[in-house]
């Protein structure tokens, strides 16, 4: 090993790449030519100061992920509940080939374990995996470290292997969040899988890297960016999902409509009601949109999976809404919540002049048409404005404002006045109110 | 369906790139030659099948984080405490000049408090920073959520801006650990300070990206893989350290020497003891030996930052040590467990044939002049043989056994037989029983 040079000259920085071989990783000088052995993406960067020595570690990890569209999921003779987690049909091959019993942990939401444990038990017994079922209560209240620690304690005492048996959630956001978390934190990190049984978890929760639970009467506060190794969607899960919930999901989808897909937008507009009477079921407006949506989310996810860029579409109906949700909670769904934030923000717009009365009317209208409400009483100016304040703390100084600025069209900005909240929080007020309050 | 089908029309993979323009991320064919706008280096892969759509998306999350060797990091006009974790000129500049109070959270070992905290506040007032200091007990068995639940309590009440107000770690392992899965996970990550005040702890925790707490009496089951920002290295801490604490760093120093730097061991051979008696202060060896550990371990993490690669010399001591570190609680320090495995697998590697006889003896008589132990009661064969079946279970069904092969040189075995274990287990509790046992 070569490790002989002596300190750079102050403000000199050395590059090194680093080279595996004989089972150690070397640095080499990046301005040397020759390298032999396998070479890896990380760099390390060193100079010296008068005081001592800086490092700089560069280093990328690739994270990746499948979305899987499917049917018939719980069905015995499917492999994809087990397997379809693996993209290599090599590595494929030699598991289903080695013998080894397989072992799954599995986290079920207590009220989609009495709709479909017997067929999730069913499934694996079929295959002749040793499983373990474990129902929870996951509702937003019990969204905590707590319900976390309990999982871990029942993964562990279980033991899995964390490299070849993931730990599989099978529920709402709630669920897949809380699982998401556990499993980013056991061992460091251990695969899970995502299975929604909500149409919001569907095309939000199961299609990102973000995992979480409330703290401190804050949403999500604390969590991790780890994705799941696999999300599977099969509809037929929400079969059974009552007709709210089926609004609260449409919600999010209006969302990714009014940010960045005029056709979905004017799909919700025209079938919006018709997937909401036919529970996401049979019709092939069901399939365009959720597909519309689910591509349309993967866009803004995938080239800023941790977040680092604070410029986010996908943030729209999400500056109000957390703590609207967590003040009147278990008053207003997830979507719910959002929605009133973007019927809102869409007043903004207007007043603003990107929206003309007649697209703040049909985006008002789509979201009656979906049963979702526009206006409620605890989203005072109060809460407006402390919101856009914690906004701005918590990105960088600057208030990153999505707005739709055309039907299925967004902008960012960081100049909507005071005055501008104050008169579009009146008129939202003045126009929506009466509007709602039976609803409510 | 069966994934052999899916795996029939992988050929029919459509590859997406990611293109940003008017606020908006969109997919544009990979095979389309166009395309204007900021290019993500995040793919989107799709296919479809029978059944649905399969979507891969992957996606790179570049860390980078900053390991400085400094001195006089307390003194009031030195910046590197506040400002060292930014790189770029041009952002200090704009920190520096934009009249904002800085408030940092720090979190300090209590010991360390007692000895440095006045110091600690005196820069900051200095500064005129708003700071909270919160002391804590960081010791082996107090390192668990419940640890980490308070400094997120703390942390929260305090109020920081997670993009440019890191929390500041002050302390041993412990401290580092926990302080970094708190912040890894507030607000899904929030950047932290490594400064550590043990040599272990200098040489080891604030070099990788590792972050953890015990849980159901396994060692650092629950953590991270999220790197400091930065780790500001000043020796003058360990002036105050007791000796058998410079003896535990000295063992993590000398796991990086015996697998990957001879001058290093031939460093320690000569002058370990007298570093041991300097508290590793004022001596050219100090210098020397403590930046050759660094950059040995930077080395080896910075390929392998998440660890996704199970071959790993620097697990060389860490096969047998975390059982045996927590079996006997608190009577082992971390260097001293990890030294008694590494002296045991010193025996493994002399019975396979890899090291002579006087290289085994020159390894042990090292380890004792750094008055590291080399045997325990509690390291039974039976803990031995548990450990390394666990190792293949967690290891993807490999022992992965780092061994010295020669001195300064390790290698990665999968085929140490069983009687080999035995035989060595017996020689090494024969020749270093009676010699121990008045130590411990």
């Amino acid at each position: 090993m070569s490790m002989s040079h002596t300190s750079e000259l102050c403000d000199r920085v050395t590059e090194y790449r680093l080279v595996y071989s004989d089972s150690t990783w070397s640095r080499q000088r990046a301005d040397c030519g020759h390298n032999d052995g396998l070479l890896s993406k990380a760099k390390i960067y060193e100079s010296s100061t008068e005081d001592g020595i800086i490092w700089t570690v560069v280093s990328p990890i690739i994270f990746s992920y499948r979305v899987i569209q499917c049917e018939r999921l719980l069905e015995a003779n499917n492999d994809t509940l087990l397997f379809g987690h693996i993209a290599d049909p090599v590595e494929l091959q030699a598991l289903k080939g080695n013998g080894k019993i397989q072992k799954r942990f599995v986290v079920i939401d207590e009220t989609v374990d009495d709709l479909y444990g017997c067929q999730v038990k069913a499934y694996f017994e079929s295959r002749g995996v040793t499983y373990k079922i474990l129902p929870l209560p996951t509702t937003e209240e019990n969204k905590s470290m707590r319900l976390v620690i309990k999982i871990l304690e029942e993964v562990h005492k279980f033991g899995i292997d964390r490299r070849t048996e993931p730990i599989i959630a099978i529920g709402g956001g709630v669920c897949l969040d809380v699982v998401g978390l556990a499993a980013s934190l056991y061992r460091r990190r251990t695969p899970y899988i995502r299975v929604p049984t909500t149409l919001l978890a569907y095309i939000d929760a199961s299609v990102g890297a973000k995992t979480g639970v409330n703290f401190s009467n804050c949403k999500n506060k604390l969590g991790t960016y780890i994705p799941p190794i696999a999300s599977f969607l099969d509809k037929m899960f929400l079969r059974s999902l009552p007709r709210r919930h089926i609004s609260n999901g449409l919600a999010e989808m209006l969302k990714m409509a009014l940010m960045k897909h005029r056709g979905l937008f004017e799909l919700l507009e025209k079938e919006g009601r018709g997937l909401l009477e036919s529970n996401f079921q049979g019709l092939e407006a069901a399939r365009v949109s959720s597909r519309l949506a689910i591509e349309s989310m993967l866009e803004e996810l995938a080239p800023n999976l941790w977040e680092d860029q604070l410029d986010r579409l996908v943030d729209f109906g999400h500056i109000i809404s957390p703590q609207l949700e967590m003040n009147v909670l278990p008053a207003l769904l997830h979507g719910e919540a959002v929605n009133i934030d973007m019927a809102f923000m869409v007043y903004v717009s207007h007043e603003r002049g990107f929206l003309s009365e007649e697209d703040k009317c049909r985006i008002i209208e789509c979201m009656r048409s979906l049963d979702l409400p526009v206006w409620h009483s605890h989203c005072s100016l109060d809460l407006v404005q402390k919101s856009l304040r914690e906004r701005i703390q918590h990105s960088a100084g600057l208030q990153r404002m999505p707005l739709p600025i055309a039907l299925g069209q967004g902008g960012i900005f960081n100049d909507t006045e005071e005055s501008v909240v104050c008169r579009a929080f009146e008129k939202w007020n003045q126009e929506l109110h009466k509007d709602n309050v039976d609803v409510l």
